[in-house]
């Protein structure tokens, strides 16, 4: 008996918009943007999940919101209720709220072409992402990111994903959003270390890629840590621009073996968890990509004045370069990164490391005696920087 | 500030194969699937999820199965333990079935390049699928559907689900198995009532689209109601081909707001709610085939005479064709489907009725005192038919 062939492609499209102050009613981009996704045959609902840091940084965004589509009201219902969810990891470690997102979309009645809007940080949009995605087989979702890191890295990608007993992403989806908006006016209001983290993947992408955007980030170093926004703004863009660049033009849903962009993470992901999560995903890239570079420096692939290069912008940025959970007993500890990030992306391991700036490429082992190497060194040259850095955190 | 615009498509390819006796050694087929899909670099892990009523019938399989892949070691780790999930609703109704699988996929270890194979009913495939498609973003998953209607309909298409809260398919995805295997073996233990089920959805499809199709059904409805395997074999090909090419030629993921396949389905999914899934879907999707057709003809869109052919086909294969539940309070019986069936599809109502054998056609509204008309009709034709039915089932 013959046999049948499936072969199919669905294009998936969306726009990532920046703005400042999306919610300021006189701002025409949210109403522009429902007026072209308008159709006649229904009305459509929208609800917003909000982190609770938003709420507290920006008392006003509730108002500010109702007033909006009080004078949009011919877009779109907006549903009277927000849902708001506590920001960080605690957003995707506990499954009750995929299941409280989940029963808004019954009550409210939310169908496959209402929309869910998040505000927030990157759990919480991966949160929502994720409960979006599964419900009805995927209602529309709204990203609006809040961070740096979320508006130039993860909030305009691809992938949601929740927790399961401590295993980072253990359940999630690949399902692009609907549309991005970036609001630079959320940056205002981040902490120094939030604001700093974010950095840490722009630094990445620059590395592997696209050697004059770390040269532009090496020389306005300062003006970043100094908080200068036009900075920031243009970091943003160009680090969000990259990414989306590297999902069109690879494997968007990753269903071959290499990730190429994880630069400097297979560490990053093992000391976030070896640290409870009290350093900042952002934070923890700074190190891995600093041990990375080392790394490859070793290797004889990058020149020492090109690795002092990497460490030194990273350090004007204000980032710590050493972590003592790096010396947890390595059995257990970071190198134990290497087999769990193997077993995160399926297949080979695959290793991102540099052959200047600029250019990264893929090996698929590491030797535990040159991490262990690197780690030394950074512990060395990095105490003064973190002695600082953890004084500058109690104050 | 400029914006970005993203758009990629996505390629999904998998084969349906059709074959008997799947899991007897000497079948190269699902050796040859995973010498096709090795790669030097990595082990693969395949994990059987098993319907329970198929354990039940096919007590064998699962040594077989090791049997298989104890003969063909070198390509795939098969895991000593099978997972068993009772079959029918049950599967999809309890949210426990998706943590054990998940579990299951945290326990062994499988990757995104490791398997989850499914063997049993629509429900079970539904529910494994689901499972896969969430866990880790999605491991590849084998669909090895063992009834008539999955093996023609659903199993061979995009979709899974469960339910939440008694929603039917309010939680699940679109995500394409890695490959089917439909093993007509399978079929020859089916009750009575599942091998007729299924062959409702192969009626639908060739009322909508196929008219050759269904004079062929109408031609050979004697030898399919007596159980006839080549008749059978033949109409499972057919309409697994004409759903494949529905599903590529369309709108895969269904992001518009038509699925012209669901030909007799808004009264279907009520009819089964309003009985507790006592009628199987297939048996509903008769009566609702039957009820749509007398609804076309009172249009003036379909003849008296082909009318009736309809109704003598799905008579013929043994289909009752009235069930009590149709003349429930109407606010809130199978009228209610109509809401409910554009609720779960989101935006316009759209429903397909008949403007000729073969010929489909859609339309936005459809009106209550004509259906109760139609649901007449079927009470006074089918009274007999329903009460052998009944007295069959009491048996």
């Amino acid at each position: 008996m013959d046999h049948l062939h499936q072969t199919f492609s669905v294009r998936f499209t969306y726009s990532v918009l920046f703005t400042e102050r999306l919610f300021d009613y006189t701002n025409p981009l949210l109403a522009d943007f429902f007026s072209q996704q308008a159709t006649a045959d229904t009305r459509k609902k929208l609800l917003f999940i909000m982190d609770s840091g938003v709420v507290d940084t920006h008392p006003d965004v509730q108002d500010d919101i109702r007033t909006y589509f009080a004078k949009h009201a011919d877009l779109v219902d907006l549903l009277a209720d927000f849902l708001v969810i506590p920001g960080g990891e605690i957003a995707k470690n506990d499954s009750d709220f995929v299941e409280q997102i989940v029963d808004a979309v019954d009550r409210y009645g939310i169908d496959r072409h209402s929309y869910v809007a998040a505000i927030g940080g990157g759990s919480v949009l991966d949160l929502v992402g994720y409960a979006a995605a599964i419900s009805h087989r995927g209602i529309r979702h709204i990203r609006i990111p809040t961070t740096v890191l979320s508006q130039n890295d993860s909030g305009v990608g691809v992938k949601n994903g929740v927790n399961y007993r401590a295993k980072k992403n253990f359940l999630g989806t690949f399902v692009p959003p609907v549309a991005v908006f970036n609001d630079s006016q959320f940056l205002t209001t981040l902490d120094d270390r939030d604001w700093r983290a974010g950095i840490a993947e722009a630094i990445k992408v620059a590395l592997i890629k696209d050697r004059p955007f770390f040269e532009w980030i090496e020389a306005h170093a300062e003006e970043l840590a100094a908080r200068d926004m036009p900075a920031m703004q243009y970091l943003v863009h160009r680090c969000a621009e990259m990414h989306l660049q590297h999902i069109a033009g690879g494997d968007p849903f990753e269903m071959g073996s290499s990730r190429p962009l994880d630069f400097g993470h297979w560490s990053a992901h093992k000391l976030e968890q070896l640290t409870n999560f009290e350093i900042r995903h952002g934070e923890a890239v700074a190190i891995g990509i600093a041990l990375d570079s080392l790394y490859s420096q070793q290797l004889g692939w990058l020149t020492e004045s090109d690795t002092n290069r990497i460490l030194t912008t990273l350090r004007t940025l204000g980032f710590a370069l050493y972590q003592p959970m790096l010396d947890a007993d390595n059995s257990a500890g970071v190198l134990k990164g290497l087999s769990e990030f193997r077993e995160h992306l399926g297949g080979q391991l695959t290793i991102m490391l540099l052959k200047g700036l600029g250019q990264g490429v893929e090996v698929h082992e590491m030797d535990a005696d040159r991490i262990r190497q690197a780690i030394a060194t950074l512990r060395k040259t990095d105490s003064l920087a973190f002695q600082t850095y953890k004084v500058s955190e109690t104050l």
